[in-house]
């Protein structure tokens, strides 16, 4: 239990953020071989204290709100830093459901044996020590912290200044989980400032923090990439598609079109670009578009798609690179699969990409071609999620290509060593 | 097939390095797809010329040893820039080698099918393009190329300056294996200069290259990590440790403490330093050091070990840390399992670490707890390799938490996608 200075909304300096990522990184070690039963543990107690400890946590994210509120903030980020009894029992919930994953520390991934008797297993390990930065929603840091302990990983957090009285509440209940069963409350810290200078101060603690994860919009992820020393699992970009083959179930293609697009406009999965294979007759591509236009969805497109709905708007090539995140779609006519699949690689984010058809070789070659974390045949987009996946909570979709691609959950925050066990053999 | 103008000796400028980084990334996708067939073909044939052109190869090897030898290069550096029969001979079975590898494209790491229905399924996919940045041995050149291509891989290289006639007549050899393959050699790349700026024009590639490996000295490798903005796979230092525990067999230890030092000094897997168990009694250790002491390596210990043979030189805090990559060994006397997991988790470089004892519970807790990529009971640490490990060639051995750790071969060099099949599944 490390005793550190208190911190304040005046703000921390450089020695409390490294101070605090040497506590994690001191912490680390007994957590890596704590047994499961006690992490387990730990976040069932953690979910106890959140509900026990819900008064408080309100009242802290009322000051939040207000404070918010006093600064000007909008809508849509009120909502997201609105917390009320479902949203803290949820946060309960998630801690729960964390526990009952399995634990991927020490599962043999690989194991055989050399001519020369040397037994190799390669076997999952924490990675270390996981910082955390992330923007308006508070639950992140149950949601966060509770997936690096899963994994055996400290956490260093780094809330938005929004939610840093909410994100203070929920983490005395982190703290308290972890008291319960046994383990360092340290191995969970909050560089609880609102001091901008402590993320760049973040970012350079290279000695002591193995990998950095941001959670927020682009501005956030990109200074992050920009700046960081340490390796970044970085979730960009969702500029997904669904192509919609010649070859397609048109009543299928509708239904599918419209859930990745309406179903939620501000996930990372949602449908950006819908593209429609020439060869479709015009009351097919009216089929797909005229129950997203009628649901209030705008649609760009070309003068093909104008000529189907003159409710469709002239689409700008900056479209086609655009993450709405909105009821906002950009619709293209392209020749095939083969031009689909180009176009998807050209403009997309190789994040989450669909086809529809019923040709089975259209859509191998489109599953085999398209460079997405997430290729998809005759299913909707939304689908992208590590919850949705079967992998259980998650941290966000990795659009980088080393180490973890498409959901990081519990497992994608762990590595490996090798394990060699001989009896007395050298090397000729 | 690309026209690129031809390089010279006079270096390149940025736009003829990012003309050559994007030809790669241009022919990358056909080689994603490329049958392993014809990606073994591609080897095999450019082992074929190799041998083919070994006259070649040797001349233009004699025009970098002229080189060295003018500019004052010292033996060391000469040994490994210089050629012979029977070296190209080398490289040709080493293509042959890769070729006869399993192809890990395609491979399905993992499926599984949804509730709803849906199949998911995680397939091995190539990285994409990878830059290679290497130093004095123009083997690398075959080798590195191979490795990327039964990836699947395009390969960006960048010899070192010395290598650069020999790598060019290298390269001459592997285009010719790509073409009579019906593959496009603008998937193997040589940065043709002697202009240490075009290294950082690589590093900024980061809308074309996928991963940079670089292959050297710890300056090469640091300057690479510090001004890279594409992810790199670095193989940092080899502080590898020996712990030989009070209940160690003592021959046993003696053999392995001999190999692990002195099989090859300047390997990444070369113990540097020994540490013994205090309980340890003054014969068992003097068993341990005399051989050593009497091959000509150098020991640096504290009193206990001097008083062991007063050949043992005094050793200073630097040398804890220090990968002498020679034949000279830092020697500890600590006490027991539990104070040497200490020091190798402080000093040691998370790299390769071995334990001998007959005692399996302190084993068990040494390979637990010594956080390295390799751990190792009873056996030498110089198996600290991709060949020794079974994986076949490697690129080196990489000592980051992310994506590879430990020996990184052509599994190490792919990534994988989610590949899912649905039947019309939306998301509720």
């Amino acid at each position: 239990m490390t005793a550190l200075p208190a911190t304040t909304d005046a703000g921390t300096n450089r020695d409390d953020v490294r101070a605090r990522a040497a506590a994690a990184r001191a912490a680390q070690p007994a957590l890596a071989l704590a047994p499961s039963a006690r992490k387990d543990e730990a976040l069932r107690q953690a979910a106890r204290a959140l509900r026990g400890r819900q008064s408080a946590i309100l009242a802290a994210n009322a000051e939040d709100m207000a404070r918010a509120r006093e600064s000007g903030s909008r809508g849509a980020l009120l909502d997201r830093l609105a917390l009320d009894a479902a949203r803290v029992e949820a946060m309960a919930c998630g801690l729960q459901a964390i526990a009952d994953l399995p634990d991927p520390v020490g599962t043999v991934l690989a194991s055989w044996t050399r001519p020369n008797g040397l037994r190799i297993a390669r076997v999952r390990v924490p990675l270390g020590v996981v910082a955390i930065i992330y923007e308006a929603r508070p639950n992140v840091t149950a949601d966060a912290a509770a997936l690096c302990l899963k994994a055996g990983n400290a956490a260093v957090l780094r809330c938005g200044s929004d939610s840093l009285a909410s994100s203070t509440a929920i983490l005395a209940a982190l703290h308290e989980g972890l008291e319960h069963a046994g383990l360092d409350r340290a191995a969970v810290q909050l560089i609880a400032s609102r001091n901008r200078a402590d993320v760049a101060r973040l970012l350079a603690l290279d000695d002591l923090i193995d990998v950095v994860v941001p959670r927020g919009g682009r501005g956030l992820i990109e200074r992050v990439k920009a700046e960081s020393r340490i390796p970044v699992l970085a979730h960009l970009d969702g500029n997904c598609h669904v192509y919609v083959d010649g070859a397609a179930d048109v009543a299928m293609a509708a239904t599918i079109a419209f859930n990745a697009k309406l179903r939620r406009t501000g996930v990372c999965g949602a449908m950006e670009t819908l593209l429609l294979d020439r060869r479709l007759p015009p009351e097919a591509m009216r089929a797909i578009v005229t129950p997203l236009l009628d649901a209030g969805c705008e649609l760009r497109g070309d003068a093909t798609s104008h000529a189907l709905d003159a409710r469709v708007r002239p689409v700008a090539p900056a479209d086609w690179d655009t993450e709405y995140l909105d009821a906002i779609l950009a619709v293209g006519v392209v020749d095939g699969v083969g031009a689909a699949i180009e176009h998807v690689n050209r403009h997309g984010s190789h994040h989450t990409d669909s086809i529809v058809t019923a040709d089975e070789r259209a859509a191998e070659r489109f599953l085999a071609e398209v460079d997405s974390a997430i290729v998809l045949h005759n299913a909707s987009t939304q689908f992208a999620d590590g919850g949705a996946f079967g992998m259980g909570a998650e941290i966000g979709i990795a659009t980088g290509r080393l180490h973890a691609r498409g959901p990081v959950g519990v497992e994608q925050l762990t590595t490996f060593k090798y394990v060699v066990r001989g009896a007395g053999q050298v090397r000729p």
